[in-house]
Order: structure tokens, then C-alpha cells, then sequence
């Protein structure tokens, strides 16, 4: 039992904010969607990847004839087979720079720098064949002594990861003038400061002060990463991969194999779940390389283990957070320092926890500092709002905090302070029309809020989360068919509904049903360059594009029509679906009715567009969560969740509230459950579903969603984007809740029962 | 060792008329070339069909209990569970015409036509479960009489094929008021007439008047028909087949299954060969049948004995001719009756031999009959130049003869009539400009035709073929990529090089090189409506879309300029590959170089446009042979074969000599060697291609192409379509040569060795 909540400005719209056909449903129900590891292709072979086991060792050699001779092993590659790697020293990477660095992410060169960095590949007839040849190759290791925390990272006597990365990340660093506090594996710093925050601080009545631990967690898609390519003989290679973005795919696997984009031609399969990390080629080359050593097309699919060991989480964090108010609820100022583990090359989702930490508020001095430190675990990856959830967390308790020593209602504390138009973000950058007022509001006001918790050991927790969301160019093409429906093209994988939402707003412009419009994701070849399906930007950008496709539509179907009528273009109009002629009300088409001219008055009518774009804007969320903690052993039960989100306008409300709930339950896991759990060589010891312990639909009540409307003035519908912000608030609103619940505050994630116990021994209980 | 000979009008184009790239050949060369029955799905089935092995016989029932019971068996099917054909009853075709027709071709309902015409099919886990599936089904036939040539089929007592379809095409006819002729087994005449053809007789002074018969012939392609479909459980239906025509396979699937054609996806393979026989359903609606009854993909592909029996081969055909001349070489008047076999349903390629078969001669006095008579043999199809090669040889050999008569060299004589602009084709339509003046002089100054034949029992033969070619609507859309290549995206299924003879119209727009696109053959969800390649159109018609885009994209690119250069749009020009702006030299930009201007000016620039077609237009073609017949054995060997066509402009001329080459030796098989090998019975007793004797290589020399090139003003580029018109002329110059060197005339088709001995013995050799 769901309940759904809707506050909508109303909008007038026939189509955008109904509840049509999944265009992917069926097929995703019923188990016919294809995903990656489905492709079959004549004469395949099957890739499997030997990973290191150690966190960090240098690799003096590896021994691969043993695994050449077993029958049925076609290739055996080492990164020495990757083209811009090959047997050239490290100083390419001074030139090169990410390049080089995303090809020994993909596989090691000559030192392993995480516990299941890939160092070597086979293809072979069968997976079995393929994992027995694993077996036979010899890598001779030379064991390191590894950084396995931000604290060991720091610590003066550290190990150093990167000595020429780090050399010449400073060096570009140093050209920016932000070198502060940038040394060992510190790879770099972001700073944000409006102000004076010391004299913010000496205008406050009372300051709170904490420090807050996140760990290591993943984004648990279903889908394993898989790519199966085709490396032909003239040269063209095609890959077939499960991927957010079939174009940076294009970009990364033809520059790590050093060949021109327009020689790679990447099919983008349905995707079960990214969240961030499926915008990295992990496979892709591998599997490329593969195909071309052994003439064949060669498909690698990973396991669990792989997943969990070989790609890219989200960072283990560390926050200190000091925020000051005045006696009525002002905050006077802000001083944050975030630390992210980065994994085994620089590039944590830092900037993202620092940008947005502080969003929802409006803070006139605020000094927010930003550290991406190297450790020898697996490089993080962008994870649904990337580092907006630990930022949130390192802010939210401490606002609790804040209105419970002020006794403020802690939304009320949220709204003396929100953040509205025109006020300045972290990085000077003026607010655009927002909506965390209208949320903030609606929050105070629900039932939810106001309903008596109902029993002892528990509590309640709010917590609000802010995003910025950018664009990326998109393209589309329309294609009229004589029956009055529509294909529509794409380059944007649908990962949660976008095919739809998306084909929803082509409907919406030319006066048809979403079932009318038949929307299909293409590969490289055949639809102009397009962004990844990320950021949240998916249903904006395209959108653009198909409105812009549509409305071409419509002019080319005006033009056709005065051509019928022998009448001028200018006095054709189109508006409810329909075409007619200024001063003659005779002469009308439908959409579907000029449709079945078109063929007999000068064929099909086609557009393509792509256009560039101007950023999605801000987006909030925000929680009230209920728990309840058992004493005896620590379990936290949640009772009752209700997640908001201004989503400007819900196209699609079911998608809406699916990712909505969606992002909740990630974060509740990110909150109670989720770590990567680590033996003391940096080993991770819970790489699988089993162990590595996510929300179930038995562990969580139905996620109750508000969607509050405010629309984007950015997009003719409205749009912000929804794929992201739901998981933002969940940590810090679980962390509030739990601790009102026992009495203590728990500043460290996972809230395990353990740490419960831990907690409420702690306070003497 | 080949010589090709090029007679070009200057072009001064930079692609069109060079030797670039061939974008489908090293996948072809390599095997890495996918085709229908490379398709693997997770799941799929294989579907195997079962065919009538009587030529004519009602179904009184068909159990498939024993074949659903065998394990591994999924479905089953037989022509009631085609929904237009369902258990209703025939009268059904009376209303819904050619789909009904189309079904009851797909599957047998009450009747089975022909030897090999489908009755029931399965889906298996295996081939071989399938084929063991169909030897359990029970099919309780009534053998009919069978009506096996065109003599049974016309003879007083002749059973009747079709009772209610001969009644609804004969309403029809009658309605058009063309009912001549029309009985029995005869479903329609066709009939040209120019002038007073008794006046015209009666001023010749010589008249010739012959009858000619050819056998059945088949395509060849090397290709089986293969289809796999998946039908989703929304409705949605994907077939992958290996077609000319994914839109037309889309129309014909959608109707014969019942659903709108925006529900089925046909995704086109590369294609192994297709001639005009790859335009029609067979297997498609099979596998989709199959597929919605199994909840599986499935698989179907032919064998080569399914390929022979049951699709479509080339009329067998009747003529009878008459050509009168003046002493001094013009012809007065021609009566051509042609009657071709349509197989069990009606809809010969009659038509393409009226029409064309005088097309070379300008003839005032002119009575063309034609005739499309059901027989019970396969339904025949489309093959190269459909209809004309057997025209020509109704007409060629007269043509020989009178010139032997009036003593006047064969080509003199024709060039004394040859059709010019604004002449009357035998439908009273003008003509356009062609090149067959240009064609008849170039041939006659060869030295082939100078040259001494070197030897006894040697003979050479001359002859002529005229094809009218229409065209289709087309689409393409263009994709710049930041580098300065571009991709191609048709609808074009690309059959003998189509793709890059399209692309370097692209690329001579654009200034690029033919290297510089990619082009992909999409599926038709993702292209606007684009006919099938078929009617040597494709070049043409796709070209005209490659260019229209290709036009559009520069509009783009100059607006780019003009905003990137801060000057007015109508300033900016493009020539020579690079755009400049009036009035300041400085301002330039190579396309590469605006290229990769594009995603920071506005993104990237893409273009999508469909096209209606005005025509082809016509085309013609001639050959030179020399051959040496053995008396001994009767073998007739080819000594030496200049091939002549007027191309118009030959976009990539090593493609070009491909089609010349390619439809002489298919010609020279039909003259020689080719025949379905019937018993009594109306099974064909030769369907394999050991027993079917097409030429290969030993069999005939190098065949030399000369091209000549009158430039087709309905092209920009001069294009006429090459794909078929150098199979007309060659079972006319065969015969005539063959003719020539034993002294017989051979008015029979294949002039097996057998055939030849027998003429020799009728001379009295």
C-alpha cells in the first residue's frame, strides 16, 4: 500500500503528468529485455579477468604461456596489449594524463593498486576454459605496504600511491594557485568561501561542532558490467555493453585503445541499474583487445565479486563540521572540511559533497573545504547525487542538533535559514528558482510530522538534501508514421524510465498519446552525439531535444498541409493536435490525418536535432522518518517514511515516485546496513549479496512520496530532474531519527546494531 | 585479368567516379559479416517448415498432436493460426485482396498449390528436434490434378486454379475494361499499342515471325531465406531478417499477423544476394507465429531445397513475334505476345517484359500482348530486370535474323532504329534521354566486335536490352562527428555496394572523402519510411536523400560560422570542402575544422531527411559473345563477352563492373544452363545446387565491362540505376552466337548440349 501525494501547480497539460504505458515494462517484466550478458554472436568467446589479490604490490612479471597452451584459450592479454600503455614508461602519463590513467584503471600496469585490479585477460571457448587459463597465469608479485584509510593516507610516514600522478596533478594544481594542504596522497582540494566565517562564528550564540565517518558502499545494480566486442578486420570496432552512456563509452574505449571515434560504434543494451558507475569502461577495452588478438567477438561479462571488487563505489568519507546560530535561529556561519577517499586514483565525488552540503541554506559566511585522498582500494565511481549524501550528513545532525539546543522546531530552523532565489551558493553562484520553501512547508504541514510517535525507544528524524544539476547535449530524431504514430530516436539509455518520459513530451507537443510514440535507444553510429544517462539531466536535456524534433515535425507537417490546401505556410496553425487554415475552418487536419497524406504528398516527414544545453538547475528532497530501536539488540526497525522531492514536474508520476523510493531505500541502506568490510590487507570479506547486506523489501515499510511541483524555469515543461536527489536526505534523516530514538548521537554510518548497542552503553544505558 | 573501359562525359567530381573504400567488403571478405542466420537470442528457438509434396492437393486435415507431444517441441503452427487467415473462409480474399493472398503464399489454408508450398511449421529447441517434429505431423491430402505449363494451363479442359480469385482479378479487369484474353488459368493481359500494326506489315517488305520458350529459372542467391522473431508480450514484435526491403518485410508481416505496423520492428541484416526474390514474406510471419505461440524467439532458416521449392523463381515463359522491316533496314512493325507463368497465385513479372522488350527501337507500328497464367508451381518473384531478359529474347533473335535477311550489320540495323529522346515507349510515354545511340556506336567501333573469331564452329552474337526504371521514397540522416567524419544513417539495405555508392554522394557534397562517412543500414524504427533495394534504385533514390542531407547539414554548418565568426548567415559559403565568408578572406574553416568547433558552438550538427523520388528513368545495357560449340558433345563454351551498359555516371565504377559482371554470367547461366528439372508430377527434381547448374568460374571467361556514361539529368550526379539491366541482354546474345556458329537458329532456352546436338541434327549435321 502506497500513498502518493502530489502538490501540482496546475499545469494544463494533456500528456506530461499522466500515468501512460512504460514503454519498458512489458518487456522488463516478463524477462524479454536484453541486457548485456544476453548477446550471442556467431564464433563468441567468453573473457574473464584475473584481478590482483593484493591491495598494492609492484608486478615484476607475469607468465601468461601456461594459460596460451590450455586448449580452448584464443587470447591471453596484460595491459602490455593496451595501445597507449603498451612497453612505454610512466611519463606518458605527464602528456597523456587521464587517458593513460582511466587504461591502468582498466588494467594494471606495473603495480596493483587495489585488491582485485585487473592485471590480466583471457578469451576462451568457454567461461569454464576461460576461468581455468586464469589459473595458469603466473604473476610474480612484489607486496607493498598499502594505505588503507584516510587516516593512514595522511599519516606522515605514508606510504605515497602516486609519486608522478601527484607530481602532476600539484603541478596543474599549483597553476590554479589551490595547493592548500595538498601533499602525500592528498590529490587535490576544493575550497568554497563567502564571508568571514570567523566573524560569523563570534556572531553566535551557540556553535555545534562534530565529526562524521561514512564507509565504503556500493551501488548494487543487478546488472553486472558486460561487453561483448567485435574488433573487425578493417579496423571497426563494435561494442555491445551495458552502459549509462553508449558515447563516452565510445570516447574511453577508442582512446585507451588508441583508435579514432568514429571507428567505434557502441550499442548500448537495457541496463538493470548504474547509478554512476556504469559511465566507466571497465570491459569495454578489455573485451576489445581481446577480440582483436583473437580475431573473434569476445564477451566479458563479470561476476558479483567482480563487481564488488574491480569497479567503483562510493568514497568513504570523513567530515568535521562546525555551524553557529544566534538565540532566534539565525546561522551566522559555517565551517566545513570534507575528506573522500578517492580509491586508487585521484577523483572522488568530493566537489559534490562540498557544492551542495550546505544548499539548503542560506549562510553568509561559510568556509567549506574539500580534501580527494588516494588509498589502494578500488578507484570510486560516481554514485546516484555523488557525494551529496555524505555532505548532507556531515550538515543535517548538526542542524538537528542546533534547533534542539535552541528549541526550534528543526523545520522551522530549516525555513529561518532556506535558501531562495538569488541567494548565493557556496560558489558565489545565485540560486535559481527553488522550491525547498514550498518543501520545507510541506513537510511541516504533513500528517506525518504531526502524528504522535506512538511508543517508547523511538524517534523521528528530518533531514533536507540540495543538488545542482548540470546538462549535456542531446539529440533526437522523429520519424512520422502514415498510421499517425511516431518513432523516436534517442542516444539516451533508459535506466529508469527516461524512454518514456522523454517520449511523453514529443507526445506532449504534437497532440498525441504516449502509446502513439514508439522511443528507441540507438547506438553511436546512428544518432548524433549524446550525454550519458546521469546527473539526472536525461529527461531535461532529451526532452529538449524531442520537443525541438516534434516542433520541426509540426513545421515540415504545417508546410505539407498549405501544399494540400494550396494555401500559404504562414496560415497553417497547429495547436490541439490539430493543423487548420487561418479564415478557412473548412480546412483541418488531425495529426494522425495529415499523417496518412504525407506519403502521397511527398513522403514521410523526419527531423533530427541536437542541442546543446543549459543545465538542469536545483533540485530538493527532503525525509521524515520514524524508528524504532530495539535495546536488547540494536536493530533499528524504520516505522514509517515519507520522502519529498520538488521534481518541478512529474512527467511520468509513477517513474517519479519509483525513483523516489528508489533513492530512499539506497540511502536507508547507506544508513543501517552497507559497508564494504575489509580484512586488515585491504581485502574486502563481504563481496557478495549475501554478505554485502542491502535493504530487502522485508527490512523497509512502502516508501510513502510527496511531489512537490515547483516548475523548473529552465524547460517549457518544467522538468528538474528526479533520478538523484531522493538518496540525499536519508543518512543524516535515519541518523537523526535513531539518535532521538536513544538518546545519543551517532555521527558514524552504518548504524549497525552494534553500534547501537555501543551507543546506549555509551550514555550509560 | 579484366578490362574495363570507361566512355565518361568529364566529371569533375573529387569521390563520385573513383575507387575508394569499399565500406562492406573486408566484413564480407572476412566472414565477420553477419547475415539473417547468424542472428543468436538468448532462448530461441529453431523453426523448421514443413511443405506439400503433391503439386495440387486440398487439406482435409492436419493433426500436429503427435508433433506437440514430442520433447523439445514449443509450437506449432499451420495456416489457421495466421489471423487474416484464421479458419474463416476463402471468400475473405474477395475482400481483403492481396493480404489474404500474401497469407495463403505464406502457408497453405485449404489448398496446396504447388510442391513445396508450406502447411505447417514447429518451433523446437533444436533444427534437428524441428525436423523430427514435422515428420509427425499428419496431414491428410486430396491430390488434385495439377496444371503444370502454360499449354495445360490454357487447354480447354484445364482445371482451374483459382476459381474466386480469377472471379475477383477478372471484376477487376473488367472494370478497367481489359478483359482480352482473360480465362481459365489466365489472370490478366496487359497490352501496349502503338499506331496500325496491319499497315505496318503490310509496308514491310521482309517479316520474321518466331516462337520463343524459356524454363523456369532461380535467382541463385547464395543466401537462404533466414528470419528471427521475437514477439513481446506488449504487443511489440522484432523481426531480424535478411531482406531488401525491411519496410516492405514491415508491411507485409504487419498485415499478414494482423498488427499495425508501428508494433513490428524489422531490423535488416547484411544480405547474402536477393535479385527481386527478397522483397516477400516467407519466413518472417512463420517465425512470428511461431514466436507468439512459444513465448520464444525463433528462428527460422530455409535449406537450400526450401529456397528452390518453395520461394520464388522467374517465369517460364511463351513468345511469339513478329517484326516486319523495309529492304533498307526500318522496321515497320512489330506483334509480340508474351505469357508468362505466374505459379499458383497470380502476378508474373509479364508486365516488365512488355513494357521494355521494343524499348531499344523506335517503332511506329506496335502490338504488345501480355499474359500471366497460373500454373501450379511456385508463386514466381521479382528477379533482376524482372520480365525484360525474356523479352529481349522474344525479340533479339528476330532481330538478328532480319538483319541477316536485309543483309545488314546487326548493330546498323539497330542503330537505323534506335530510340531516341522523345521517341514513344511501347506505353506512349516519351522517352528521356538515354544513351542507347552512344551504347550501339560504342559497341560497334569495338574491337571485340572487329575482331576475327579465330576458328570453326565459332559464332558471335550481338544483342540489346532496354529497362524503365522507377524509383521509391528514401531517407537518410547525417551525424557530424567532432573529428570531421560524418555518419550515414539510411534505410537502404545495401545488396552489391549501395552503401558507400550513397555515401560518396555524401561525401562529394560535403568535400569529404568516401573514408571520411560511416554508413550504417538501420531498422525501421529508426529511419523514416525507405523502400526496398530493389529496381536499381537505390543509389539514386538514397543518393538523392545522401545529398538533400548532405545539404542541410552545410546550411547548418554555415549558420555555425556565421555565429562563431560574428557575421551575417547569408555571407558564409561552402565550396570546395571549406566555408569562408564574403568579404573577409581571413574567416575560413575546413569542414574538418568547423567540425570539431561543433560541441562548443551549439553542439553537434545533425540532419535528417526523407525524400520523395521522381524516377530513375531508363537504362540500357548490350553485350558482344563469341562462342565455340563442340559438335561433338553439343557443349557450348564462351570464348569471350564484352558486356556494355550505359551507366549514366558510375559513382564507385569497380562496384558498377561488379553489377555488369555479376547479371551477365546469371544471364549466361538462364541461356545455357539453368532450368527447374520437373516430373510428371510438378516436383522439381534438380533443388540443389549440384543438380541446379549455375556457371561458376570455370565455366566462362572474364567478363569484360565497358561503361558508358550519359550523364541522367533526373540526378544531380548523373546516376542511372546499374543493378540489373546487364542480365537482359545476354540469352538473346547467346542464342544468336550460338545460332551463328552451327546455323540452326535456337529459339529455346537453356541450349543445353543436349539441344545443341539435337539442332545440328535437324540441319542434317
Amino acid at each position: 500500500m502506497t500513498t502518493t501525494e502530489r502538490s501540482r501547480v496546475s499545469s494544463g497539460y494533456a500528456v506530461v503528468g499522466t500515468r501512460p504505458i512504460r514503454h519498458d515494462g512489458s518487456e522488463k517484466v516478463t524477462g524479454e529485455a536484453r541486457y548485456g550478458a544476453d548477446i550471442r554472436l556467431p564464433g563468441m568467446l567468453h573473457g574473464r579477468i584475473l584481478r590482483s589479490p593484493h591491495a598494492h604490490a609492484r608486478i615484476r612479471s607475469i607468465d601468461t604461456s601456461r594459460a596460451e597452451a590450455l586448449p580452448g584459450v584464443f587470447a591471453v592479454m596484460t595491459s602490455s596489449d593496451i595501445p597507449i600503455i603498451g612497453d612505454q614508461d610512466l611519463d606518458l602519463a605527464l602528456v597523456r594524463g587521464n587517458m593513460r590513467l582511466m587504461a591502468e584503471h582498466v588494467m594494471a600496469n606495473r603495480t596493483a593498486l587495489y585488491k582485485g585490479h585487473a592485471v590480466a585477460a583471457v578469451a576462451a571457448s568457454s567461461p569454464h576454459v576461460a576461468e581455468d587459463a586464469l589459473a595458469l597465469i603466473d604473476v610474480d608479485y612484489e607486496v607493498l605496504p598499502a594505505v588503507l584509510s584516510l587516516a593512514e593516507a595522511r599519516a606522515d610516514d605514508a606510504p605515497i600511491i602516486h609519486e608522478d600522478l601527484t607530481t602532476f596533478f600539484r603541478l596543474a594544481r599549483f597553476a590554479r594557485g589551490d595547493d592548500t594542504g595538498v601533499r602525500g596522497n592528498v590529490a587535490s582540494h576544493i575550497q568554497h568561501k563567502l564571508g568571514d566565517v570567523e566573524e560569523g562564528f563570534r556572531q553566535a550564540d551557540v556553535v555545534v561542532e562534530r565529526e562524521f565517518f561514512t564507509e565504503t558502499v556500493h551501488q548494487g545494480y543487478i546488472e553486472p558490467h558486460a561487453a561483448t566486442a567485435t574488433w573487425a578486420r578493417d579496423g571497426r570496432l563494435t561494442v555491445h555493453t551495458t552502459t549509462q552512456g553508449a558515447f563516452p563509452i565510445r570516447a574511453a574505449t577508442a582512446a585507451i585503445c588508441d583508435v579514432p571515434e568514429s571507428l567505434v560504434r557502441v550499442v548500448p543494451t537495457e541496463i538493470g541499474g548504474g547509478f554512476g558507475a556504469k559511465l566507466v569502461a571497465y570491459v569495454e577495452p578489455v573485451a576489445a583487445i581481446l577480440s582483436r588478438k583473437s580475431g573473434r567477438p569476445v564477451q566479458v561479462v563479470m561476476t558479483r565479486k567482480d563487481v564488488f571488487e574491480g569497479t567503483g563505489p562510493a568514497s568513504a568519507t570523513q567530515a568535521r563540521t562546525k555551524i553557529g546560530a544566534t538565540r532566534d535561529g539565525r546561522i551566522t556561519a559555517a565551517q566545513i572540511t570534507l575528506s573522500f577517499e578517492a580509491g586508487a586514483y585521484p577523483g572522488s565525488a568530493v566537489g559534490g559533497g562540498t557544492l551542495c552540503a550546505t544548499g539548503p541554506y542560506n549562510i553568509e559566511n561559510l568556509l567549506v573545504d574539500g580534501y580527494d585522498v588516494v588509498v589502494n582500494k578500488n578507484k570510486t565511481q560516481a554514485y546516484r547525487a555523488p557525494g551529496q549524501p555524505q555532505g548532507a550528513f556531515a550538515v543535517e545532525p548538526v542542524i538537528d542538533e542546533l534547533a534542539e539546543l535552541l528549541g526550534i522546531d528543526p523545520l522551522e530552523l530549516r525555513l529561518m535559514n532556506v535558501a531562495r532565489q538569488g541567494d548565493r551558493m557556496p560558489n558565489g553562484v545565485a540560486h535559481l528558482r527553488l522550491g525547498i520553501e514550498e518543501l520545507e512547508e510541506a513537510m511541516k504541514a504533513h500528517d506525518h510530522y504531526n502524528a504522535p510517535l506512538g511508543g517508547p525507544n523511538r524517534g523521528r528524524g528530518v533531514a533536507v538534501g540540495f543538488r545542482w544539476q548540470g546538462g549535456q547535449t542531446s539529440a533526437a530524431t522523429i520519424h512520422v508514421n502514415s498510421d499517425g504514430t511516431i518513432n523516436l530516436v534517442t542516444g539516451s539509455v533508459d535506466i529508469g524510465g527516461s524512454r518514456t518520459a522523454v517520449a511523453m513530451q514529443a507526445a506532449e507537443v504534437l497532440g498525441l498519446s504516449a502509446e502513439d510514440v514508439t522511443p528507441t535507444v540507438v547506438d553511436t553510429d546512428t544518432i548524433a552525439l549524446t550525454g550519458a544517462t546521469s546527473g539526472s539531466h536525461t529527461a531535461f536535456d532529451t526532452g529538449l531535444a524531442a520537443i525541438e524534433a516534434a516542433q520541426g515535425v509540426i513545421r515540415q507537417m504545417s508546410a505539407r498541409a498549405a501544399a494540400i490546401w494550396e494555401v500559404e505556410e504562414q496560415d497553417v496553425t497547429f495547436e490541439d493536435g490539430a493543423f487548420s487554415c487561418a479564415g478557412n475552418p473548412a480546412l483541418t487536419f488531425t495529426f494522425r490525418e495529415l499523417a496518412a497524406e504525407l506519403p502521397g504528398s511527398g513522403g514521410p516527414v523526419t527531423c533530427s536535432v541536437s542541442v546543446p544545453t543549459t543545465g538542469v538547475g536545483p533540485v530538493i528532497a527532503g525525509n521524515i522518518v520514524d524508528v524504532e530501536v530495539d535495546p536488547e539488540t540494536g536493530k533499528v526497525q524504520i516505522l514509517r517514511y515519507t520522502a519529498f522531492m520538488d521534481v518541478g514536474t512529474a512527467v511520468h508520476p509513477s517513474y517519479v515516485e519509483g525513483q523516489i523510493q528508489g533513492g530512499t531505500v539506497q540511502g536507508i541502506g547507506w544508513a543501517l546496513n552497507e559497508e564494504y568490510y575489509y580484512d586488515a590487507q585491504g581485502a574486502m570479506l563481504n563481496s557478495s549479496f549475501l554478505d554485502y547486506r542491502m535493504p530487502t523489501a522485508m527490512d523497509i515499510p512502502m516508501i510513502d512520496s510527496v511531489m512537490i511541483e515547483v516548475p523548473n524555469p529552465q524547460h517549457p515543461f518544467g522538468l528538474r530532474g528526479v533520478g538523484e536527489a531522493s538518496i540525499i536526505p536519508p543518512l543524516a534523516a535515519v541518523a537523526n531519527a535513531v539518535s532521538h530514538a536513544i538518546g545519543v548521537r551517532l555521527n558514524r554510518l552504518p548504524i549497525t546494531p552494534g553500534a547501537v548497542l555501543d551507543a546506549i552503553e555509551s550514555k550509560g544505558g
